[in-house]
Order: structure tokens, then sequence, then C-alpha cells
């Protein structure tokens, strides 16, 4: 997906979230701003946003001086998501159908918003939200979540590429990932993480931490990016990507960089925003489990 | 109210939407936003958002060499807004509180999105915004709905001074207007539009469209801003400022402009947005008819 001039208002209010989020104070995250605002004409719009938001981290991660302004959000998150842990795993072995009850859960990963709910006692939201995918979910199959085509895609499949959208979420995919495992006990799982800090995508120091090691292996992607852009993937990685027979993209930056990919990709995401609901041709908050070829001509 | 470092993603996001509703193609659209983007330094953060569009306006008009571009969409929307008007006074004549219902559609008139509803028929979004706020409204007064003191302030008023908002809303404020000329025939109503095009905000004509002259004194603000900032009107229109008994403020931007003013100021407006809401200390989407000397501490 190309970048939208709808993306460029957004672009400023996350890198302003960003310079918060990272302490600067108020001149400083004025300056990050204009920062950007001079970068404008030169940001390459036939690209992703994920491509965008690469090339202009630095000017946020530069400003304090850290190549890794998350780290600590990052940390938080992944202890917030794993205290609940138990309780999600809980809900999946009491389900009837315990790999339906995993995709929700992974899908609640990415709508909660880990910052936002820090000192916050997340748990009630965690079970209005649980409640809400499981009503949402156990509808029929849509045009948009199409649980029969996934099932059926990883049963088939001889090995397994799960791309990991941010710190805190991962928890949650550790809990899909744990599920395919148990169902599926010689699948090789790979989980792919970022190559470099950007924002609170997840790196494999997450991954690690959050557990993923016990059920899946952790590669690296080789990007930079909030999103898996092959032309930024190592050679190594783009051969597993390649070689997977079932990708399970996850979140809104996974989905921008992949959106006009061939192969067997499923997406795996909220459409936070007008943008990407309008790519898609869904809805602000639909919940997407859609075969690439789905929304691709070309896949 | 100054502006916030929130507001620049929003400056933005208007500018694109203005670009559109102008009819630049993209490439000019993408322009419009980068010379948006090196006017940031510049930019007096510590003024009002209003002062701030009117230092980005021409960016837009002079892309399409025009001192008013939103002409044809102001006009639409008076014309779209006309006819619904016999419905809204019809409402208001059966109705056992007149000036309340008449205070509802005037909020009403500020929610609905005129450009967004071109084409399409607003009848019965209009019946469905009508009917939740008598729902929101009919209950009793809470901090930041105070009817009671607005009619207790209209009441001993001997002048009336409503500061317009946006085209087509005037037709919604004429009812309003209406239904005070009614109740009290004697009392001076003026009606304060800008003095110059500034986006989609009510001129001299677009008043006059909306038959404002019938129920009212049209005056010019002097102001060339989305919103009646003190220091661009003229020293006319601020003897009459001064002078008024009751000064009807509609809309975010002359609550923008006027939040930290002195004076029988009495706010009506939708929270539209979280910065506003924030600055208020009330909730996105709520409907306020709120005297200034209740947010501010010097008024």
């Amino acid at each position: 997906m190309h970048t939208y001039l709808d993306c460029i208002p957004c672009i400023f209010r996350q890198a302003l979230e960003a310079a918060r989020f990272c302490g600067l104070d108020e001149a400083a995250q004025a300056e990050t701003l204009y920062a950007i605002g001079r970068q404008l004409p030169n940001l390459p719009l036939n690209l992703p946003p994920p491509e965008l938001h690469r090339l202009l981290f630095p000017f946020i991660g530069g400003a304090i001086g850290s190549t890794d302004p998350y780290r600590e959000v990052k940390k938080s998150s992944n202890r917030y998501a794993l205290a609940l842990y138990p309780e999600l795993i809980a809900r999946v072995r009491s389900s009837a159908t315990p790999l339906r009850t995993a995709v929700e859960i992974a899908i609640v990963g990415n709508i909660i918003d880990y910052g936002a709910m820090r000192g916050q006692d997340i748990k009630p939201k965690l079970e209005r939200l649980l409640s809400e995918e499981q009503q949402r979910l156990t509808q029929e199959d849509s045009t948009f979540f199409d649980f029969s085509f996934f099932s059926r895609k990883l049963e088939k499949a001889d090995s397994v590429l799960y791309l990991a959208d941010n710190a805190g979420e991962t928890v949650f995919d550790r809990v899909l990932l744990k599920t395919i495992r148990q169902r599926y006990p010689d699948k090789p799982l790979l989980y792919a993480v970022r190559s470099k800090p950007i924002v609170n995508d997840a790196l494999e120091e997450d991954a690690r931490e959050c557990g993923i090691d016990a059920v899946a292996e952790i590669v690296s992607s080789g990007s930079d990016a909030p999103g898996t852009i092959l032309s930024r993937c190592t050679p190594d990685f783009l051969e597993k990507f390649r070689a997977a027979d079932i990708i399970i993209s996850k979140g809104q930056g996974n989905y921008e960089a992949l959106s006009g990919e061939r192969g067997p990709i499923c997406f795996l995401l909220v459409a936070k925003c007008p943008v990407i609901a309008e790519d898609i041709g869904c809805a602000v908050g639909d919940v997407l489990l859609i075969p690439a070829a789905a929304i691709s001509p070309t896949a």
C-alpha cells in the first residue's frame, strides 16, 4: 500500500506521541514536528507508510540521543501482557474451539494500546474486549474474517511464518503460536521480528521476554521499518518468506508493507485507521483475517 | 485558548480537506501540505488556532488563485439547510419548550457536516440528530449544559449578540434567533459574521442567503479568522461586543478565540476534538451551553 496524503497528518500525530513517549519537553516536541515538516517534500509517498516511518524515526530518536527511545515502553508492555498470559491460556484450554479462541486473543492483543494503559488495571478492559471479539467473531465467517480459510491453510501447511507486530502484543501472539504448536506438534513455526528498534515494534529481545522461544523459532526479518518491507529484509529471511506455506501477517504495519505481495499471506489485523479501511474496502474497527489473494488481484 | 501541539496534525488534516474541497489535484494537495510544513516553525502557537488558520489559509486559496475557494460549498450548504427550515420551525412551533427546542436545533446545526452530506438525503440524519439531542438535553441541566443560566441571562438582556460559525449552520441559528425574537420582540438582536472569506465560515452574504436579516441585524466582526479574534475585529464591532448583555458564541472556532475573555459570553458548541474537550474538561462529543465565567477564572 502506498502512502496516502491522508497519512501525513497521522505521521505528525504519531511523531508527537513518540516525542512525548520519549519524555521530550514541549520545545523539543515542537522541534520534532518542525523537522518532519521540513522533510515532507522529500518523503517518497509511492512507498508504504512503514518506509516513511523508518525514514522519519531518527528525527525522534536523534532528538534524545537514543536509537531505541521506546525500550522502556516495550519492556513495560511485555511485563504487563505477561501478567495476563495465564488467564489467556486458561481461556484457550477451556474453549470448545481453541484455535478460534486463540485467534480472537491474538486480535485483542492488536487492539490494546499498552502505552495508554500504563498504570491502569487492564483486566476489566481485557475482559470486555475478549467478550466483544467472541460475540463479533462467533458469527459466521464474513468476507473479511475467513477463519475457515485460515484453519484449512494452516492444516495443510508444512511450515508457518508469523510476522510480529508490537511488543506486549507478542504475548498474545504466543497464545496463538502455542495453540498451533499443540495442534500440530511437528510443523516448523517461525516468529519474525524487526531487526532494529523502530517505535514499539517487537525485537528479538521482546520475543524472548514474552516467551516466544518456548513455542517458535525467533527470526529477524532484517526490516528496520514498522512493517515487513521485503526490500529491507535479509536474503536469509526472504528465503524463509518464500518457503513458508502460510504467512500470518499481524497488524497494520505488516499489511501496509505486504498488501501488494503475492504468496500465502493471511492478514490478521484490526483496521484502525480510515485510510487502511478504505484501502481494504472495510469499515474502521473491522477485524480482518483475510488471505492476500482476497485483497490484491496480483496475489 | 492557545494552539496546542496536538492541533498541528489537525492543521494538516484540515488543509488537505480544504485543498480537496477546492478541487486541487493530488500534486497540488501535496504542495499545500509541503507549504504548511515549511511554515510550521513560524507559527505563533501562543495564539488561538483560528489565528493560525488565518495565516495558513492563503496557502490553500493561493494555490487555486481564489480568495474564497469555499464559495460554492457555502452556497450549497445554505441551500441545503434552507430546504430544512420549514421543518425546523414547525418543530419549535409544536414544542412545549420552544426556546429549548430552538437551542437543540442550533446545536444540531453545529454537528452536521454539510460538505460530507452533499448528495445525500440529510433528512433521516437530521431526524436522528434532533431526537438524540432531545434525549440528551431534556435531562437535567449539567455543568456543561446550563440552559437555566442561558434563559435567565437572555431574559434580562437588553441586547443580544450572536456570533456566527459556518455557512449552512446559519439557517439553524436563524431558528434560534427567530424564537428569541418572538419571545422578546423588542430586544435588539445582532448576528456577527466574518468580514473576509475563511474556510466555510459564514459571511454577510451567507447570513442574507439564509434569511437572517428577517430576524436580526447582520454585522461584520472584522475578523478574517475562523473565530472571533478580538484583536482582528473593527472598533465598531468591539463597541457592540462590549455593550452586549449576552453574547451567544457559536462553535469551536469562536470558543478557541474567546475562551479567555471576560464578558457575558455564553458558549454554545459541540466539543468535537480532544484538544478542546481537554481544555474545557469535558468529553469529546459533549454539547455545551456554558457561561465564560464557568470556564475562565478571569471571566
